[in-house]
């Protein structure tokens, strides 16, 4: 089988790219396990690895149909749509996130239609869907009220992926995915960038700006079990799912308090030292309208698992990403 | 000022040209009342009237953002979008729902944002937003989860809408109609175009056919009153709605029984008897997954009032429509 991954060179797109590598088969739609023959990683620049035999690397502008025409195929039995214009960039460029993350999203849904064999597609979404008056614990099927054109853009693709599924042109699956974190790398335009970026600076010995007020909550989880669950997501019977596509899946549920207490205890008050305050209203007032408390028992029922703890995350990236090294400088 | 309809051609654009050349103004975003000076009524088909020197009868294909351009400029005030495939045709002609009740939509946005003025722009949308395990009451924020493709679409159309309003490029409002009944002309691929059909054709001295059984519930309202509805909504304070741009119209709640004893008790036993059953389970479906009860209150605190009973509902389509006059043949 072939497999498509958009935002292939993305971190998180690379870091499916090995574990599916690593895996070497994915379950197919009628329940058997099948060979990844090809594994093809599509993204706006071209993606750095993985160093295989059967990874092929496209660079294309996935808003493009003929793009996407070229690289979905009647072989292609599974597409993990990764791409997408953050919140913060959506918001500051209106045009760009319609592009990518509506239009991308519904050409991928339309020309996995065309080829006929009801391709299986794997959605990310976001909890920005939410906002607004939130009941005490939010469900899959809570109410969206996205309060961002980030939020409005995702759950517009939810319910293209549901309503294509529900016609039998795909058999597709979203999951709401909590912020991810720690994500390597850089900080980026999302507005919860700083929940990676509070751990992973001062674990690198840098300094770090956190925008929000140690008592905001946040939901948290780790690009490892981030994986783990898009790899599992892909694999669900469709019987198992119905009519019912979206998936929040479990996260950590901190405060930022907390996170940083966790990152004392692990790293020692220098690293924790290097955090600074310095509220940003907009990025409080978007993240603040995030929900901080869910149910995600259907999650746990479709075998789609979080991490036990932030330390665990915190522990999770010390190890993926910096070889077990602390930056004590 | 100028004024938009779009599904101009329409009975219920028809209706709504009549009642604003009526009233000949409306209350502008500043809250003044201002005289239209221009109603520009656009359909795949030449709007049949009304005769009146402020009317400009416009043909073209809503969803070819060159029209909408050429319609909309920076005197246009408000446009009331009712253009739409039906949900039986949306259902069996995916592309064109998703051409008309999508895109269209978004290009009507769009264009009204490329102006700059801010204008109010009024969708209507449907209770085709709502499926699967509903609450006992239905609220206007409670969750979309559509069952069919028509549903989808108008549940994005409403995410478009609220998210263009958010960020200050139209000042809009979205009237989710209960179904509407009872409908001059003749029956339509709508699912619910039963719920004119059987009273329309036996006042009229047909045969009507019954696809849906006794018991299913129906949530109706009036042209009449979804035309004053309409109205009102256009000259609401942006203020009242805040970020909550949809709001559920209040209709009547009956049963298919109801109606018809209603029907029997204002025209007789013989009309009555023109009802033939026939169940379609296509119909029964979707109709049977549509809620049918509401807490509307919001709806009335907005000045947004329905009908008081459906025997009030088949008196006016009696006296709007029949002249007065039952077919007793």
């Amino acid at each position: 089988m072939k497999v498509l991954i958009t935002g292939g060179a993305g971190f998180l797109g690379q870091r499916l790219a090995r574990e599916l590598l690593a895996r070497g088969e994915l379950r197919n739609a009628d329940g058997q396990l099948r060979p990844i023959t090809e594994l093809v990683l599509l993204d706006v620049v071209a993606a750095p690895g993985p160093d295989d035999a059967r990874v092929r690397i496209e660079v294309g502008d996935i808003a493009e149909r003929s793009v996407l025409e070229r690289l979905i195929d009647d072989r292609t039995a599974a597409s993990f749509h990764l791409a997408a214009i953050v919140s913060g960039q959506a918001e500051s460029d209106f045009d760009l996130g319609m592009r990518i993350n509506l239009d991308a999203s519904r050409q991928l849904l339309d020309v996995c239609r065309m080829r006929g064999h009801r391709p299986r597609v794997v959605f990310t979404s976001s909890v920005a869907v939410y906002g607004g008056d939130l009941p005490d614990v939010v469900l899959d099927d809570t109410a969206l009220n996205p309060q961002s054109s980030y939020g409005a853009q995702k759950a517009i693709a939810e319910l293209l992926l549901n309503d294509y599924s529900r016609r039998g042109f795909v058999d597709g699956r979203v999951l709401r995915l909590p912020t991810i974190s720690v994500r390597p790398g850089k900080p980026n335009a999302a507005a919860s960038s700083f929940a990676s970026g509070i751990i992973r600076e001062p674990l690198n010995g840098e300094k770090a700006v956190c925008p929000v007020s140690g008592a905001t909550r946040v939901w948290l989880l780790s690009p490892r079990k981030a994986v783990e669950c898009l790899v599992a997501a892909c694999q669900i019977d469709a019987a198992a799912l119905g009519n019912r596509r979206t998936v929040n899946l479990p996260g950590v549920s901190v405060s930022v308090d907390q996170m940083i207490a966790a990152l004392r205890e692990l790293a020692g008050d220098a690293v924790a030292a290097r955090i600074e305050w310095q509220a940003e209203d907009r990025v409080e007032k978007i993240v603040g309208g995030w929900p901080a408390r869910w149910d995600t028992s259907r999650a746990a029922q479709l075998g789609l698992h979080g991490d036990a703890s932030f330390k665990d995350i915190v522990r999770a990236f010390i190890d993926d990403e910096l070889g077990g090294k602390i930056a004590q400088h």
